[in-house]
């Protein structure tokens, strides 16, 4: 590559770099929620500013309404160690040992055998855990199976390391379980995990333990993970997030059948997701990942890998301890009444269907009916034009590999909820077909 | 791959997984600090335990120390985001606007130019800086100029990311400068980058702006870069710890004559590493790397990447507004006698030779003279001997690509320092071979 002679600015300005834009790199922010949120709102953001409040009910991020606001004992924790001034320097790799003791002893109360604090390696939130995941078993020629719809950082993770990923269907006329038959059809001798979302995101359910037990007549989820010779991946970041009848059982309970790798963090139970403290488990009273060498990989991983903040560390075991029962109940209450909320108003919306009321998480996903609907070409553009007109954001299905669909989080303050659930309303009665 | 059949405990246990460890994976940890003390460190847990402390004189690190204790203006600033409940949320992918901007007037204040908030991008500390930077400039084929010796992060992310390292050299005799006849050979069509630590680590040294822009007779850096086509990482995360007649010149000077990337963090100049905030400086008023999409593929990249704590965001202009000044000259004046002590007290130990004075950041480099010594095998072997035997750690010239060197972290408070070097004196005097 030649550059011209001379010095300054003309010339760095006309010089030839030998850089070249990585274009997988590039695509990889349509699958990020965020990456495709910025689009929906760009429209918004150069329309908008009338009297209306926009209505947020893209993101799972509830933090910023005062019903959700985090509890006291949390705050104070993290105050504390950061004051204490014992917690300024770097963390070891793994985390430090009386939080990662902690979290043991809190994740052991849902378990029928004790973690032990090696068994947890601390992460920068969830999405960090994910990240370490997919580098650590990313190889040449692997792949990796995941759920439609789902969370596409771990498409975007896996895609980043040279993994392919393959996609098993969650059923919405069940509840959006797994398909089963799906996975064994997916898997081969290169697929390394599956991945399990539970409860889940985009779609608020939650897994029975009979689901995750037995799916279907007498298959086992985790027997047939085990069958194929694949680890489970179950991403639990909504653990305890239950208002339904089904109470959040956690794949962990399997691992003694096969090797589960639990992620996790206090992002949504304590509704802090910017404090970004996360953590991924080996639930495996057998050693295997010990024995596979997975659990070096991690550790080299996480060498070169950025900590989770020393003093966030230092504060978990004040958090967990400290964090009193009102707190997770008043935040289920909430979201149960949000979910209700959510749950009757759509019944009103022609052009929307919910196959499934949301028992878990803070999402529902809705399908659009296109045909009831006038010059609307598809979901993004009904999610862009919704934003536009009504200030009203929604994830359009695209974002979560359910094209047409609509992922809408209820996780909002409950007038703003009702509020924003008319204006969509609206909407669809403005842009419905003339019926004839 | 054939698993037996059944299911329970046995099973697992005996069964066969797809996952294959990834060896290259495997072998990282070798090319981290963190991982090399660990093995340094080994032998010392397993037999120490007398009255005497242990001296850490391996890693970068002195917050532990009462004379490093960071200013309480940082402090105060986020215990105060963080007690607002207004940084609760996830943070933007590039970080919050007034963190940006703050520090885009903080590092524009030894510019010749402005920059923007858009200039600015924030990372979980440096480290995850050097992650995302080798992210974003990997692709097929690429290779990365590194100097040796060096922060082998650097290669352990590029190596990760499948880009090739090539190194030149830092030369001893000339203050560690940089051999601009080495870059020059080593360059080709596919040489992304080049990377300058400044001050540097492991040498302790700091570049003149003569250096910066005239390394050898008419040799420009920041031209040579631009004539190969090559962008410039400038590593200051140590920026203004300097102590000697040296004053710290940034590279983004010469950012109109080549586009510099400007890693950085508080970790040291607030001695606060477990904070975990840092960032990413575009320097470079000619958009070239806007025009050449290099700005594009780091958003992406972002966009999929966790993020530092948004208190500790929100908490950035304050730090930087209210931190005294008192504050920086006090850890400067602890570092600048702390380099004394060592460069005096190394002169007396003769199986050590160091080339120059420390100027800046908080090591220097010492070479191992192993004729001198009976029954030490290598830089390791002495390190792991030395710690075994007088509980004083180093860093072996291994860990920073430079064999039978050590690298001496001065750092600490002083008496320790002093303690450390005379146990450094015993042990060396202990092993020396004996004359004739
Ligand atoms: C399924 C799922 N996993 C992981 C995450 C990331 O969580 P964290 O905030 O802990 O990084 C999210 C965030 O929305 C999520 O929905
Ligand atoms: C040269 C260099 N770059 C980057 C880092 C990482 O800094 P941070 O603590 O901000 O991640 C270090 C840490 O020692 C370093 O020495």
């Amino acid at each position: 590559m030649e550059n011209g002679a001379g010095n300054g600015v003309a010339v760095a300005a006309a010089a030839a770099w030998n850089f070249a834009p990585n274009e997988a790199l590039l695509g990889l922010t349509a699958l990020s929620v965020r990456g495709v949120l910025g689009r929906v709102k760009a429209g918004m953001v150069a329309d908008g500013g009338g009297a209306r409040a926009v209505v947020p009910m893209g993101h799972g991020d509830p933090s910023a309404f005062p019903c959700f606001r985090t509890a006291p004992e949390a705050v104070d924790a993290v105050a504390g160690a950061l004051r204490s001034g014992e917690h300024n320097s770097y963390p070891t790799s793994v985390g430090l040992e009386p939080a990662r003791r902690s979290i043991a002893k809190y994740l052991s109360r849902d378990l029928p055998y004790e973690l032990s604090p090696d068994d947890i390696y601390l992460t920068s939130g969830c999405s960090q855990a994910i990240e370490i995941i997919c580098s650590v078993l990313a190889r040449p020629g692997a792949n990796i199976l995941l759920p439609r719809p789902g969370y596409l950082f771990y498409e975007a993770r896996a895609a980043f390391n040279g993994m392919e990923a393959r996609y098993f269907n969650l059923l919405p006329e069940n509840d959006w379980e797994v398909d089963i038959d799906g996975v064994q059809a997916l898997a081969d001798d290169n697929t390394v995990a599956m991945v399990i979302v539970n409860p889940g995101n985009p779609c608020g359910n939650v897994y029975t333990y009979e689901h995750l037990a037995k799916a279907s007549s007498d298959k086992l989820v985790a027997e047939t993970a085990q069958k194929l010779g694949i680890f489970v991946i179950t991403d639990e970041v909504y653990a305890h997030l239950t208002f339904g009848e089904r109470k959040f059982v956690p794949m962990g309970v399997f691992g003694t059948v096969v090797p589960v790798f639990t992620l996790g963090s206090i992002s949504k139970r304590w509704v802090v997701p910017g404090w970004r403290l996360g953590w991924i488990v080996t639930n495996d009273p057998n050693g295997v990942f010990q024995r596979t060498k997975v659990v070096d990989c991690m550790k080299s991983y996480l060498d070169i890998s950025s900590d989770p903040p020393t003093f966030v560390q230092g504060a978990i075991p004040k958090l967990l301890e400290n964090t009193k029962e009102e707190f997770f109940n008043k935040t289920v209450k909430i979201l149960r009444e949000t979910a209700d909320i959510c749950w009757e108003k759509l019944k009103g919306i022609n052009s929307i269907t919910c196959p499934s009321k949301p028992e878990g998480s803070m999402f529902v996903m809705v399908k659009l009916d296109l045909s009831c609907l006038q010059d609307i070409k598809d979901d993004m553009d009904f999610c862009c034009r919704l934003a536009k007109e009504e200030l009203v954001v929604l994830l359009p299905g695209c974002a979560v590999g359910y094209k047409n669909w609509l992922r809408i989080t209820f996780a909002i303050d409950p007038s703003s909820l009702e509020d924003g659930l008319d204006r969509l309303k609206s909407f669809c009665l403005r842009h419905n077909k003339p019926t004839k």
